[in-house]
């Protein structure tokens, strides 16, 4: 059970929203409603077991991960393979926002004061993860285990004592720190508010899924430890759920009116009526805060890699796709950043607004996934055993495609209006963008492909310009770069300065024409436009777009120096002359101009010295 | 006067909640507080009065526009010019993120259900007045006029209408809407508590150095024109504050507890309480909420305008520095929409919470602009008249200097810990910016200055690496391009996928080897790198980095072929791999290697038929 902590922190940390969600909808039930949440509890605990047989299949079937998209994909075809990923994908957002949300909601209900402040406290934790993740910084296996056995071992602490007081007091105890008093009832129970109830508590068993991805990072026998992980997870959230929902009722705790001051969450009224508020009661909040933007953090390292999967099928940008770098996650991480963080502001960084969302992601991924097993059975057997196994593993998975598949419904319908829509919109909108893209790649595959031979003959070579603001190592270097390429080049000054020019002017006579004419070599020679309002981008068009008119069989290749100074702050001081020229260029779509990017690396003062002429 | 429109909204605008501001200091007094305002409100318009007094004579004497950067830097030095441009960029963010956070106020006061929504409200609009700028949307003179004009002539009437009814009752009109009841004295009067109420309401003057930065734009006589404009607005203004100031205490409206349920700003109270809430209320209420989106407007056409004077005298990147296109503005817009944002955020969208940091930055531009023409007048006479003349205008300024330098420290001090030494880090940290940034580019200067001659001998055509995936229009016109440059061609092809290999290697013998044959040219070589994870920058850099060893003479030229779109989404479906490509190229600092992009234009499906070998 190794991979506790690592792949367990996104299933166990819902315990901290998963049974405060139905209570939350269970308010206006008054007192009462905690005798609900019991028999709610009991229905989830129930279809965590279907899933968790469900995904103790797909482990086994599936040894080098078996995420949604893959499974869906590969068994059931690409269309619903896109819809699991556009489900994984809001899926991953929400746990980043639900994460950080429901962590504040722990810091806040430890110190109240800071409950007005609800929403920066969010935004600043998110961009705090965020920065770590664009940092590439890795969490240590021991950063994430402290938290998390923490986590366990508090929670459990909490609840044997709570238990142990229960029953010492035959169901009645007293609290050590009352419970703010639940108000009276406003509604009677109806069936449907308890399936709305059932609906957001389903958010509990969001992330079980992690430990089916990440099988291949077991130690050998990986299946079999994998397996062992996940009942270890399984077995240990039941518990926790359990657990909260008994104590609940016993010590007559509700939830709070969410987002309004005197917020309390139902984890921190549970600790603070069985522990009070001493030593044990911080610690466990801090590791619930802990685990909470941990397993928001799982969404930044899985939203990227799900990303790469769908971009080398060709349904997102080929940047996506490209394996290991820093730089490329870089676009997942801020494409993850920022979306949470619409989320965030949207919903007043409330985790009970966001809950709609979540579970519709999360449970459309499920059952797609378990389908696909189902699918996945009737094709193949399992390994090394009869065709009534395989039968039998179908029925197992068929059971949980139907438990998960009919609790999508309920959270559907229960859900719809208070922001399921939202998922549902987005999820369309996500597929039909994946639809798009592969549709414009294809279609841009044909416009190039080409059956028709080099033609290796008229390869006069190009007309070369080069940029010259004044006479530098910069200019030399590219200078003699553009007289290897060809004998035909133009040094172009745009002059916004008549002194800089006579100076200009003067240094090409003796650095340029003197030592070219020495050597028995054609001098570049120099061209100059006036710009007196010192616009760069016009006038250099104008001079490529005459020069592409007058030579009409030539092609031409600009030749731009660009300053490189590897620092962290070289794109905000730099670099960007050289790219908006070849932006100009590309837009004007000069068939024959091509950019020829001579880099000058900057040393700063060390490098300093003349050098030799590169 | 038909500047007004344009160089008056920032001026008028501040008649919204300057006023208010100070109310709000004087909420702990009362109702005895309304008294207060009259006599802070007169200290206001008499420092109003010194100020246009001096702006006038800056608009004699910098025709083409004198803005405080100019101003300070021309005559006081380089140090204080920095220290105005700082003051005023903040000033700017500030005019974004007040001009929001003021017109929610007011769209608030109309509909209280709105209130708990303040801060996303201000979010989304700030997010519609960016996009609408980075649509490059110019504001018509229409646009700008109707709500102008509206909101000025509704203010009028209503304070018209408020004067004649309070006159009829003898000084006691009776509300036709009652203002909220004013909360009992909490605190007493003390010389203190005035201090910052006179601090926070002189943000009702910022915004009127706006004319004296457009003079340029009048047309002849200009100095006479503008100079008018500005009487007009002035005036207007002062009408206005004294107007407020006085009916609200003949009412008895004081400010409610800003960002809190109940919230209503002064300026609703008080014409619900002069015209009652129907008609002239919703159309009064509009005009203010539609000018102080406007006048947050024109913190972002300032905004850019301003960093370009600064990158101009290389305080700044030089991206800020290119005239004209869009493309350039892109990035102050960004950096205000970003700043404001944040700014709004973190004082979750009141008012109240941003007018300590408003405050500063523009007192500070103010100061340093009047004492810059004091010195002016020391050095210059005004035209054709006499050196008395120019001792008076000294005198003139210098009143102006003394005045908003006493408000300057007042401000200061009554606000430092609410929030005034916010402004005051960021001018520092943005002082010590600007030198940063000039210190770095001169010191490249001199790393590349250089008075060494062009070596023109040894210069041999650089070996050739041109990317290839398969043989298409985009191969053939990079290889063409590749073997104008040079004889020396390597095709490089880095292969994850063996099938896709093979038939290249096929294609490369029928379309390339042969023809180059046939046509006795050296064929480029085809080379081919494994890459069984699909890793394409890695085994790439390993390439070049092996050629750079064993070729020590020879410069590399790396032909990266790039597909271009002319499409808006072109950014985010293609380019990134030869951006890529050059950045960790550049990253690796290999001197002798030099990147060649070589575009291919995508037509779409009109272009989609052959066409000649390019
Ligand atoms: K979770
Ligand atoms: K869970
Ligand atoms: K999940
Ligand atoms: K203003
Ligand atoms: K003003
Ligand atoms: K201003």
């Amino acid at each position: 059970a190794a991979g506790i902590p690592m792949l367990g922190l996104d299933a166990l940390s819902s315990a901290a929203y998963g049974p405060e969600a139905a209570l939350t909808i269970l308010i206006v039930l008054g007192a009462g409603g905690t005798t609900y949440a019991n028999p709610i509890t009991l229905l989830i605990v129930i279809l965590l077991a279907l899933v968790y047989f469900s995904y103790r299949q797909t482990i086994a079937a599936y040894p080098n991960g078996g995420g949604s998209y893959t499974v869906a994909k590969e068994n059931l075809g690409v269309g619903p393979g896109l819809l699991a990923a556009a489900a994984l994908m809001i899926d991953y957002v929400l746990v980043v926002a639900v994460g950080v949300s429901a962590g504040v909601g722990a810091l806040v209900s430890a110190a109240p004061e800071l409950q007005p402040y609800t929403l920066t406290l969010c935004l600043v934790i998110l961009g705090l993860i965020a920065a770590m993740n664009l940092r590439g910084a890795r969490e240590s296996g021991v950063a994430l285990a402290v938290p998390t056995y923490l986590f366990i071992a508090s929670l459990f602490g909490v609840i044997a004592v709570g238990l142990g007081k229960a029953l010492a007091s035959g169901g009645q105890p007293s609290p050590v720190v009352p419970p703010p008093v639940v108000p009276a009832a406003t509604e009677a129970a109806t069936w449907w508010l308890l399936a709305k109830a059932f609906a957001s508590g389903c958010t509990a068993m969001t992330g079980v899924e992690a430990v089916s991805n990440g099988v291949a990072a077991f130690r050998e026998p990986r299946v079999k430890n994998a397996q062992r992980t996940l009942t270890a997870i399984i077995v240990i959230l039941a518990v926790l759920l359990l657990g909260i929902a008994y104590l609940c009722k016993a010590y007559g705790i509700g939830a709070t009116e969410p987002g309004a001051a005197g917020y309390e969450s139902t984890l921190s009224q549970l600790v603070g009526a069985v522990a009070g508020r001493g030593a044990v009661y911080y610690v466990t909040i801090a590791s619930v805060l802990a685990v909470l933007c941990l397993s928001a953090n799982t969404g930044f390292a899985d939203f990227p890699r799900l990303c790469r999967a769908v971009a080398l099928d060709g349904f997102l940008p080929n940047g996506f796709a490209h394996r290991g770098r820093r730089l490329v996650y870089t676009e997942g991480i801020l494409v993850i950043t920022v979306l949470s963080a619409v989320l965030l502001v949207a919903f007043d960084g409330v985790t009970d607004h966001l809950i709609p969302l979540f579970a519709v992601g999360a449970f459309l991924a499920f059952t797609l996934s378990q389908i696909g097993m189902v699918v996945h059975w009737l094709k193949h057997r399992p390994e090394g055993q009869s065709r009534a196994a395989a039968k039998w593993a179908a029925v197992v998975n068929g059971l949980g495609a139907l438990g998960t598949g009919v609790a999508l419904v309920v959270v559907l319908v229960a859900k719809f209006v208070e922001g399921a829509w939202v998922t549902v919109a987005l999820v369309a909108t996500l597929v039909a963008l994946f639809v798009w893209v592969r549709r414009h790649y294809r279609s841009v595959a044909r416009e190039v492909a080409s059956t028709t031979p080099l033609a290796a003959t008229n390869l006069n070579p190009p007309l070369v310009v080069v940029l010259v603001r004044g006479w530098s190592r910069v200019t030399r270097k590219a200078l003699r770069m553009a007289m290897r390429l060809s004998p035909n080049v133009y040094a172009l000054h745009i002059a916004a300065d008549e002194q800089r020019l006579l100076a200009l002017e003067e240094e090409w006579e003796k650095y340029v024409t003197a030592p070219c004419l020495a050597a028995g070599v054609a001098a570049p020679q120099l061209a100059v436009v006036t710009s007196p309002y010192r616009r760069l981008y016009g006038p250099l068009m104008e001079f490529i777009g005459d020069m592409v008119k007058t030579h009409p069989n030539r092609h031409i290749a600009v030749v731009v120096p660009e300053l490189v100074e590897r620092k962290w702050y070289h794109f905000l001081l730099h670099n960007q002359t050289a790219a908006l020229i070849k932006g100009y260029l590309y837009f004007s779509g000069l068939e024959r101009v091509v950019v020829v990017n001579v880099p000058w690396y900057l040393k700063g003062d060390e490098g300093a010295g003349e050098k030799a002429p590169a």
